[in-house]
């Protein structure tokens, strides 16, 4: 690793990259973050990250302290410096540095933004070719999964329980129906072909490449459900899949000990993620 | 503030104590806490706070650094290094710095460790003789609220929620009874003077100053019971009050609009405050 790391205006080398023990994101998990994949060296789908960004940070009463144009041109200065191709863009913003208290600091003081790089090849992720295989474990998570913040401890810890358990990953599941998964959206085509996803609350996050794909599919004919589902509907399911912005659609094939379908990614999550990939490689700016 | 920090053995100004942005805690919330009071230069139930430092990272499998005389004796140095007659030593520890993954690094990952101070008078606390205000808000933090980690942006929240609506701090309810305070634990005496105090679970912090009251009202032939009370129950409850490392014992006096016995500090809750400074600070090392 020799990357270079964006901190508050200045361009480090990452070993040089560092923050305040008192930074507020160190202490009190009080940030938030957005992940932007990386395709050819452009940006994919980058108007709805930045549009999630502000969300969140309203939300939080934190202040993103660069404007639209700013913050873009910080985005492609890093994919330069970098030489990135292929991979994602990680962007982290705190409200700050402040001596420790559970009240907030003053309303000036200036938020901590941070921006790294990570090469990966997303195209040709090798899950997308076998599927990967979920456990269900329980959602432990805070109520307001719909800000994207930092408190990722739980999903740490269930991807390493399904790690332990023999699976790739973690569907989540409260009150009887599935979440999400531990860094991505879970969806599963039933056997009358209807594609059923979450309907958005504070329960999930409002994914991008969810909201991307959802309108790929009922643009193409794929009727869609939005509404919560069962783990039982899903291991009985025809086909089911992931989506986040570094994965795009990855299929799921086995949850627990069903095997999904005929234990192999489906035709419609294939279509969906070629799809997927063609319309937003093409639209990456 | 001049304070001298120890970052992973190093003694540093505090203007110099920083930690990689790459750092689990800073990234992912992976990493835990303790704030220990000090009184008259010396520790206060540091033996309780040790020992959950030890259960909140064996239930997160990471390694505390220092075994347990080296980290009483870092924490005896940073008291000395900062003159600190009366306040707290806080103390984080994190899993280590590691590229962002939703994974663990490898368990040889080095864990950061950072203790700095807070100076506070303690024993003099304002609150301890008009009480506080608390309002009854949600509890929306996550399942695993007896690990100690930092993630406390919701505890945050609601603290500002709170001082939005008029009270000091918040309540947290859960399920129609009360769970604990943001960084507190709660309790209420009832019109039979029975304290009454949330049982031990996944819910609510094993909180050492909340045993430690309970140890010496039942030896003060106080009649405990150990179990959870709703909203209602607080609002007429003849005395109510928060207990913490460096709260010791502070009076509620409103819960929402509702007044707390006459809505001054009640006589059990003033003793069992004397009692505690009494035996604690006496025992303090």
């Amino acid at each position: 690793m020799s990357r270079v790391v964006y901190l508050n205006g200045a361009w480090l080398a990452e070993a040089e990259a560092k923050v305040s023990v008192f930074d507020r994101g160190f202490l009190m998990a009080d940030a938030i973050y957005e992940v932007t994949c990386v395709l050819d060296g452009k940006l994919v789908e980058y108007a709805g990250h930045a549009a999630r960004l502000q969300r969140s940070a309203r939300e939080l009463g934190i202040v993103v302290p660069l404007d639209d144009e700013a913050l873009l041109a910080v985005h492609r200065e890093i994919v330069a410096r970098n030489s990135l191709d292929q991979g994602m863009i990680y962007l982290q913003l705190t409200r700050g540095v402040a001596d420790r208290d559970f009240a907030y600091p003053p309303p000036d003081t200036p938020p901590t933004l941070v921006l790294f790089t990570q090469a990966k090849n997303v195209l040709e992720n090798r899950a997308a070719e076998t599927g990967i295989a979920v456990s269900l474990l329980p959602d432990l998570r805070w109520g307001r999964r719909d800000i994207k913040t930092i408190q990722l401890l739980y999903p740490s810890m269930a991807k390493m329980e399904a790690k332990a358990r023999g699976a790739d990953d973690a569907w989540l599941v409260e009150d009887g129906h599935v979440t999400e998964a531990t860094a991505a959206s879970a969806h599963i085509v039933t056997d009358q072909d209807v594609l059923v996803t979450r309907d958005l609350s504070h329960a999930l996050l409002p994914g991008i490449t969810r909201a991307s794909v959802l309108e790929l599919a009922a643009r193409h004919g794929i009727r869609v459900e939005e509404r919560a589902f069962t783990p039982e509907e899903a291991k009985a399911a025809r086909e089911a899949f992931i989506t986040s912005a570094t994965n795009f659609v990855v299929p799921v094939t086995r949850i627990d000990e069903a095997a999904i379908g005929e234990g192999a990614p489906g035709p419609l999550t294939r279509d969906l993620r070629r799809l997927y990939v063609e319309s937003r490689r093409g639209a990456a700016i």
